[in-house]
């Protein structure tokens, strides 16, 4: 109830603050026998790690998930698996800056009205360093769905955005550039934006595309646990996400329901997709596609005013090191929220 | 876990066909010692309700409201409010040329899919009809909520929107029109469309805008069930919707944070809202803010072709009342579910 | 959260008070294409009925169950399936003398003090009448389980009580005496008790032991959600329910480890089953069985003082027509109860 | 779902297996600022662990708790508790013995039917090791409800048993001896008992009482979660339980409704308590009281034959260093598990 778990049948709940001893998590609901593969699960961690380019944090983190529960000779046992991540950053002295006071955009002033007391450094619960937890499960619940393939990647920075649909993108190219572009020419606008902004001391929002294939028909539940619902709350969960939009989303508000509708070739398929691989909240075999929008990072190296705890106005800086932009290392995060989505809604469809 | 219940604390538990005997829902946890306002809840019914106005369908449905249980001498008990509406239109016949096609664009195919076995009478449980009983659920939250005021219209019809900050409009007047916009004269445009498009035998998609004022500093739980992760999804979970954001939403994705970050004043208030009343998932006190994509409704009166159980192409005509345009019927919905969920934040944060 | 759901995935939510105009309840989480016996339904109904014999109260409702949705061509469709039962009795003034005292070892006083709002008309939500809801789904829950067979039978009144073990009984006896109990001779003993009990205008508790066949391996999940845990949980919220226990029980408590071991045939059955069918929380297979005790009803025919609300001492004695002794009655509520467990523990049991 | 999570607003998620590198837990929900007296939670862990006295396990496990998470400057901060305790036992070569064999009333054969796949190291996630993280966070709930006082106590060992009512004990007496007994004179009976029933290479069972008192009126929901149900689900989610009664428990169902009806003084408190402090599930503000029955341990260390994977019957005996009686051992597992299911129904109640 408090907010710390995730999914029904296939559940995350996770702790740790960025600046305390370790953050981890517990899945539970995996199912036995299934022989993990550790080095996609730490390639998943290296993707969304600090320090892993030029455009991201220089911040130090291994980020090496120890496994302590729910694993044995190799294979899931069907019991809780129980994992910690190391924060090899929680001696910091960084935060002293921020202790009395609020930073603009970020969770402090609400964190401290709401709990009365508050973990001040670096934002504690509320730094973005809990979804590495998420990655840990996502990348389980990957080998969970075994065909269903996930593939997110960077689709905008600022105004610079990708002008192709999906099916002309290589998908094998994503992860062949710092920012998570599978269009090379585009990728390179996009890094020298993010290089830009960061001598600015400046931070730059963007949007990811999340494509799913090879999803069977029939997972999702009508009413309120759509799959599109449930996506789009997963998606919204993630720090600094401001709106999801699935098939022809926004854009299909402004259409005609002749212009809109997807017609059947006679094996059930569709001749377009503007539904985005689910009617009726229920997946229809066609690829699921959806696109999340992330705000600038709050953080800035620049000087802006703000409040103390007094109500004091008081003068800001951004130290340390910060993102310019998320996105690169958003793109894992994405992954791993549709896939914790999915792997819940295969399960369930199990009992059908 | 079959997708039939929304809310933690404050939990709607609804069920029922469009074509069925009636449809209907639980209510559990809603507070006891309300003194109901009846009128009020059947006037959110209305708004709701078909034949309402020239734009929308002139399908009949009285959708009166009946409470078996949970309110005792015109106050809420405490135990679980259940009610049910009668279906006036169940003994149609008109969906016998659907019983064995799958309508474009619905949910047809994937229930048939999902469940082996189909209630095909106007779409059974995947109708729109059974948001009536959200609308229900919803009226008493709002009851429940008090001071808490939520506001939705219709911001955009196909390519016409209003182009004025929300804060420029008269919130009277939404529904001094049949689309449910507050800008009067945008508001003919809107008509006028939809009308034009009727006559074409066709549908049109909108979004609706969705402002909640005089919420308390603390609602949301950090991490996964942040207020807006739950908005998104309950938003999501309407029929027809393809999109959601709020704050900047997409448009935030293109900003600078230092355009971005809402400053503070000294009282905690902000001097901007791009953050849309909501850090870190709880809500700062300023006016939450939210839109909601809706597509084209998927039925037309205009022939399609489509596919029947054994895969061969047929012919296919809408036939019967439906509506060329769901937004003015939607907005009291959106409403609901707005309701329904900060009940329920509300409630648990009743716990700190 | 408000308690007034049970079940994971199959799932019933119920309403309703004593003296409302119906009570009810949502099963979600139902499979489809279920072809339901509706006389069989009816018949668990029956079971649990007033009226249906000279031991039990003669007040008179005939219990017919309105089904609303979730079905359609006599078969379940995988939506909610809601239902609704009339409330005769509802127009009764027999409770006018209890508006504002509080009945000895009843839920009045709690109820008051814990909602600030009471329902007096014979005790409104905490009426056993409730648990017609229960027996309904319950019902049907026994369809989804098929070759499970359930049987509770009332093993003791009083001290009188069946002195041997279950395996001697003849279960197609339990419905062939007003009591329910499948020994002949106890059960006439049994009832000439309650006659004896009824005259004195008193009232008196017993046992009913239940026996679950044909249960297959796998069952309930580790730790906290055992089978047992929540087969006890099940009848621990029936009402007048004071103790649980499964397999050896309270027994097993006297006894060593060398006694109390069920050791192994070579096919994985055991020689003996303490146990009742249940290790480390999952069914082995084997018969589980359990007992459970319900206290005398606590209206009683005598005088007796009690308080009213100002704290005042006030006489009261029962009026209308109550049971003597609920144990026959409540036999179809304690297989309504296990059957929703196993339903449940089944579905859940297919993910794996 | 898969059972490893335990309450509502409260809510405590378990992992680890007996002999892998650690168990531990997640708390979410706690509520903040409370000050934690980490000497009184590893006080009630020393009261659990092994090796504390010459009748118990000589297993040796330091059973340090140590906090990841959810605590900063001594208080809790309203985040997740997260927890690990070490296993010190963890390279144990002692279960080769019984690798790909079936112990006699164990879970071996249940989880390997199950999963498929078994951590044959001593019981792995079955063993009554998991319970240690149970008294973490129970200890944790019983800072977080202050005033409300839980104590148990061992009432009988085999037929060994207290025969006074508890409110004739000096619970101030429960540590002074190494059965946890209040009643001297019986506890070195019970404690005889143990050590005569150990040299025989034998186990007993027993049964611990459990009195809780200061407790509001108020806590428990009606219906299907009454504050009873959940009680006895906790205690028959421990292992090696195998019945739960309350208040007048089993002995209530022999009485008369005229004996066993609880007057009242006009204060509201009740003259008797039959009913065990709970009316319809709801607490009455009298003392709770209830009795757990516990099995004998099945880990006996005589010769007992059994079946391997193959179905072939083979010889097998206890090694290593068991329990001859779990009951001193689960004196603070049902004070822990009671005061987990008052923490949940304490913060439900703030919200009415």
């Amino acid at each position: 109830m408090a907010g710390n778990s995730f999914g029904k049948l296939f559940n995350l709940t996770t702790f740790g603050e960025s600046h305390g001893i370790a953050i981890g998590g517990v899945i539970d609901g995996c199912p036995s026998n299934i022989v993990l593969d550790f080095e996609a699960i730490q390639n998943e961690m290296n993707r969304r790690k600090p320090g892993q380019s030029s455009i991201v944090t220089q911040r130090k983190e291994p980020d090496e998930v120890k496994f302590l529960s729910g694993i044995f000779e190799g294979k899931t046992t069907g019991t809780p698996i129980g994992f910690v991540i190391e924060n090899a950053n929680q001696k910091s002295n960084d935060y002293s800056h921020i202790k009395d006071s609020y930073r603009p955009s970020h969770a402090d002033y609400v964190y401290d009205k709401k709990y009365g007391h508050r973990d001040y450094r670096g934002g504690g619960r509320s730094s973005a360093r809990e979804t590495a937890s998420r990655v840990v499960a996502g990348a389980i619940a990957k080998q969970v769905l075994k065909d269903i393939k996930i593939n997110a990647f960077t689709s905008s920075v600022g105004d610079i955005f990708i002008d192709k649909p999906y099916q002309d993108l290589d998908f094998s190219k994503i992860e062949s550039n710092d920012i998570r572009c599978p269009d090379q020419d585009i990728a390179e606008k996009m890094i020298a934006r993010v290089k830009e902004i960061r001598k600015e001391g400046d931070t730059i929002g963007g949007t990811i595309t999340c494509v799913i294939q090879n999803v069977p028909v029939g997972l999702g539940e009508p009413v309120f646990d759509k799959l599109h619902a449930d996506l789009g709350k997963a998606m919204l969960s993630i720090n600094a996400v401001k709106g999801f939009e699935y098939g022809s989303g926004f854009c299909g508000a402004k259409m005609k329901g002749s212009e809109h509708n997807d017609l059947y070739h006679n094996d059930g398929t569709t001749k377009t997709n503007l539904s985005g691989g689910i009617q009726g909240g229920i997946s229809n075999g066609m690829d699921i596609y959806f696109r999340v929008a992330f705000k600038p990072v709050a953080t800035i190296m620049q000087k802006q005013e703000t409040i103390n705890k007094d109500g004091n106005t008081v003068e800001m800086q951004g130290k340390g090191r910060h993102d310019p932009c998320v996105l690169p290392r958003a793109v894992p995060i994405v992954e791993a929220m549709a896939a914790l989505v999915l792997a819940d809604f295969w399960l369930l469809n199990k009992m059908y």
